[in-house]
């Protein structure tokens, strides 16, 4: 017989989704990620401006509830790449309904592309100043 | 000409939406205001157990941000009946995701239908103990 799953505080689908997202942060790490962005000065220098040890705190949890995976891509001082797992890419959904609503019902907020279009020209002028 | 809105953290839909719903609590409350619960003690009888100040301060917020109205069914002491507005209507998109990606990548959690079927269950065992 299988055991009973222990949950934190209910079965339900959204509750659950709840204790590991349900945060300011924890879904803009997620859309820096499907935006492309990998590394820890990447998800800084998003204009939300993410706290350092709120990301750190973030990247831990999401990498323990399997939505995102690590890999060194340096050795000392040790730096990773992050990205998203099956599971963590499985949240553009969630994302795109918020844009979506966003978009709807709060005036002037901008969509997801048009976010990964800012941070292109972002990168452009920084390519082009340095 | 149009004054530039003012964003708290940058103009991004996510993150807009975040700075309302962006908690552990505030999706619940619209999950049951979604599944046909209307009072205070509708919501606190929740299987989550939502601490009475949070559930006072979450509708406040709800209401502020246009997502839920209220009307008083009762003078004295006054309580109040509360629902969602067409915005809050709107979130069903998000909540119908994060059901299907809970449901798919947290084992045994249940949807929103099952969820409902439940709270009618709980409904009924409750008329039957009367």
């Amino acid at each position: 017989m299988k055991n009973k799953t222990e949950f934190k505080r209910s079965a339900c689908a959204i509750a659950n989704t709840l204790d590991i997202l349900g945060d300011k942060w924890t879904l803009l790490v997620v859309r820096d990620l499907y935006l492309g962005k990998k590394t820890y000065s990447e998800f800084q220098n998003s204009p939300e401006k993410i706290p350092t040890n709120i990301l750190a705190e973030r990247l831990k949890r999401l990498e323990s509830a399997g939505i995102i995976s690590k890999q060194s891509y340096q050795p000392r001082p040790i730096r990773y790449a992050y990205q998203l797992t099956q599971k963590g890419e499985a949240l553009e959904a969630v994302l795109k309904e918020m844009v979506i609503w966003g978009n709807k019902f709060i005036p002037d907020t901008i969509s997801l592309e048009r976010v990964e279009k800012l941070v292109d020209r972002q990168k452009r002028k920084k390519l082009l100043s340095d």
